[in-house]
């Protein structure tokens, strides 16, 4: 089958990788649609020391199924969690399965990605797509999922002022989960064009540049994706106020020149609030009752034997050239 | 007066610096006994750019008062808050006066500090030290009150596992004040000597390199003082455990060579909440009602005069050479 392959120096399409199985209580998936996320970039970046297929984000057909795998998922389209998790860790049993010691993570550690023909996942990681969702939509469920924690994470009380900082592909989704709590909402990001988004939905919106850095926002999500995201949002957040934080980026692609000052969040005893994977039920649900709109921010279609150029041009997407998402096609 | 002062590049005795003269609202305060603190020792680094006379932590008699300030303080033992707030900014009418938007802070912000024979501070910050408190105890307040502010900071719920990173003069008092609560609460350090007082004190201690990282631990105070705690609290720290930050550093004593990598936090979903000064009145009563020890801190007590002296020492007391708290006399 054909593969996008990231092998530590630079990803490039395999036309000829060996065909995945599917292990016990596994299932064989052929995607009908990907998605290129922040994180794939940041992985060819060296985020995660990942090596092997790559892709995370999918909607896609059960085609085979392993031994114990649940036999009704046979032919249907399916998301998935991307947490594969052992069941048997501290982690497990306590209650944060998504925390397992162990876990493989779809197309970001241990574990190959959906860019690929095929792909496994184990069955019990799958949630079926409802008919009046289409591709489209239901490929962005893992994005939507991790704006969705964030509501897990945080306790609104007051009708707070809430900045999401950041107008690329999580932020403008953030942008839009926020906004159905009793908050205050801005989305603020570097383009014009990515905000104007914002004025669609009717949600809140500035230039960063024209934004007064006045540590007077009750709670900011840093969704810029890089290194001074959280400078800035020590500046925004008002003392004991909370950052979430939403960017992971690979080390060596910090300023190392400008090492990053922490005293702030102890001088103004600001709270940080790491934040990963969310509930895919919950996203899938939000999709599927179309509470969001996901198809604004899809940029550019392209083919999987394409991938690597499209991941190139997610990766200079940092200017203005209006890239936000781009979903891969079989 | 006699002041140690800071002018930006080196602490040095002022034999004549002029008396200070208290403002409305203020009174004059003669210190008995000085703490030396790593915050001092940071501002010699260039720490919140500040100059003038240096010094936080005190007890003193209230030598003359400023024109309204409470008459029943002259001739008093106090000490006293540092922070002094307008009363009228958003956060002082909201309830967090102590992160005041016009604060000075005695000694680091804005405000002459008390390594002298004579500062200031208004009447409303100063508590009367109880007769049964002696100057030795009494100095400790504003430390011992920082460590009493992560009990204002977290829930403790089902006795959860507590690691104290750090075994200086913060470390030691954080170590003794969360042995109080219903955790299982170890302090982790690098000097044995220091470490020998937690055997006196009955709290569970552990060299840094006899203990494993295995991100097991619910809590991780951070009171190192150095750029690299946060790194290793950050893999001591379980997959949504918190990270109490008290380590305030000057931004270019960091490492450039090694740019800190806050992924863990956001893969970990790891919560970090910074944390500053805290309740001085109740620290008196804990110092009073002897909850714990700070007497077997002091390393050693040197004069004003040789202030500049003194601070060397306890810049240079990262090493074993066991000195711990450093105080000063007149």
């Amino acid at each position: 089958m054909r593969a996008l392959v990231f092998d530590g120096k630079q990803p490039a399409l395999r036309p000829n990788h060996p065909d995945p199985q599917p292990a016990d209580g596994e299932v064989l998936i052929r995607p009908l649609r990907m998605g290129i996320c922040a994180t794939d970039v940041e992985i060819c970046r060296g985020y995660m020391g990942f090596t092997g297929v790559l892709g995370h984000e999918f909607v896609g057909t059960v085609e085979k199924l392993g031994k114990g795998a649940d036999k009704k998922l046979l032919g249907k389209r399916v998301v998935g969690n991307i947490n594969c998790v052992c069941g048997k860790c501290d982690m497990c049993r306590g209650g944060l399965p998504e925390h397992c010691r162990e876990r493989t993570v779809l197309g970001i550690a241990g574990r190959d990605g959906c860019f690929a023909d095929l792909f496994c996942l184990p069955a019990r990681n799958l949630i079926e797509v409802p008919d009046t969702l289409d591709d489209d939509r239901a490929v962005f469920t893992e994005p939507v999922a991790a704006a969705y924690q964030i509501l897990r994470q945080l306790t609104i009380e007051g009708r707070p002022f809430v900045t999401v900082l950041g107008d690329g592909r999580l932020g403008l989704i953030c942008a839009q989960v926020l906004s159905q709590l009793n908050a205050t909402v801005r989305c603020v990001g570097k383009h014009t064009d990515k905000l104007a988004l914002c004025e669609k939905w009717k949600v809140k919106h500035r230039l960063l540049s024209d934004v007064g850095l006045r540590a007077d926002q009750d709670i900011v999500i840093d969704c810029t994706g890089r290194a001074e995201g959280l400078a800035i949002a020590m500046k925004m957040v008002r003392p004991r106020g909370k950052i979430v934080l939403k960017t992971t980026i690979a080390p060596h692609h910090q300023s190392p020149d400008n090492a990053l000052d922490l005293s702030p969040l102890v001088i103004n005893e600001i709270q940080v609030i790491g934040s990963r994977c969310g509930p895919m039920a919950e996203a899938l649900w939000a999709l599927a009752g179309d509470k969001l709109d996901v198809v604004s921010l899809i940029s550019r279609r392209m083919k999987l034997a394409d991938g690597a150029e499209a991941l190139r041009l997610c990766a200079g997407a940092t200017g203005s050239q209006g890239v936000i998402k781009v979903l891969l096609e079989p």
